[in-house]
């Protein structure tokens, strides 16, 4: 099996969000897997001095539009969150605490934090929110609330966000395939390409 | 025959002229024409407090590959200009000259700068250049010459560069149907369907 393509992304950012339904799925039609790779983009933009989008004039008024038709568009349920953007250090941490011994259930703690945050306005940034979303998926809220507080996770979190943006990840999606970044979900199309074809 | 739909473009941008490859066909496909109105970045980008892609650390250097990248993607014919980004008042100024007496000799005109500076490395912000390409579709270098100079083009250009701002367009392609705005050539997905169904 060839090297998993890696999936960068921010759990506030709704173009991962429209990402995330779809990685998986292009991925295995060429036979590849997809590494979910969460980071934090308030890390990114202090290294390219970007700005959230929301606090853009001009653009960010286009940008809350755009979101919604976008998931319109993919055909996405999505609710824009009564706050936004969120400090997504504790989603961030649950995921690769799980991670470490059960990716494949970590990439469903990942779908149930982003559904909760953009379709059910559930406010992922406060840890009791996202130990509850673990909790539904069977975990134990006390090993989750322990394993976001302990320094071992904190500090392999803090190593995944730096190894994201020493990748160059400076926006979310950003997705990798042997080496050649994509940015944005509105990249998708060259990212099969790439897959079916080995670069062009 | 419906109203036209407005095409905002910089002639500096990658993404205006791979769009403009794309959008009269995409257009006349639902009955519609394309209005073409060239704008200035620069002038946006202080409405936005944004910055030109190349000199944002990071995601300039992706920017860059994903420019060459997006044309091969697209089949149009790329060479990254050495002088990258450029001023475009020059050809801005000569196209709303034309625009004035002959709409479509000037989205002629726009194609052939475009072309002339994304595919054979012509400094268009050289008004002389911008002269030479105008010649070469026909017209008097001298009356180029003279319109670029005269204070009624740069008042009509202004005039129209305001508009543009005003309209919302603070990126290239910005693309407007009836009020509702598309930014990024790689929103002609949405810009299609748009047209096909009227809104979704």
């Amino acid at each position: 099996m060839p090297t998993p393509i890696d999936f960068y992304f921010d759990f506030s950012s709704p173009y991962g969000y429209i990402a995330s339904h779809k990685i998986d799925a292009l991925a295995a039609k060429y036979g590849r897997e997809a590494a979910w790779r969460p980071f934090l983009l308030g890390v990114a933009f202090k290294a390219t001095g970007q700005t959230p989008l929301p606090q853009i004039p001009i653009k960010g008024d286009y940008a809350r539009r755009d979101m919604e038709r976008t998931a319109r568009f993919h055909g996405v349920k999505y609710r824009q969150p009564s706050r936004f953007p969120i400090a997504s250090v504790s989603p961030t941490r649950a995921f690769y605490w799980l991670n470490a011994t059960d990716p494949q259930r970590a990439k469903l703690l990942a779908r149930a934090l982003y559904a909760a945050y953009f379709s059910e306005d559930v406010d992922i940034s406060n840890a009791e929110n996202t130990i509850a979303v673990a909790a539904g998926l069977g975990l134990s809220a006390d090993d989750v609330r322990a394993a976001i507080n302990d320094q071992a996770t904190k500090d392999l979190t803090r190593r995944e966000v730096d190894k994201a943006v020493a990748a160059g990840a400076f926006g979310s999606p950003y997705i990798v395939i042997e080496g050649e970044a994509f940015w944005g979900h509105d990249r998708l199309d060259q990212v099969e390409r790439w897959l079916a074809t080995g670069g062009f």
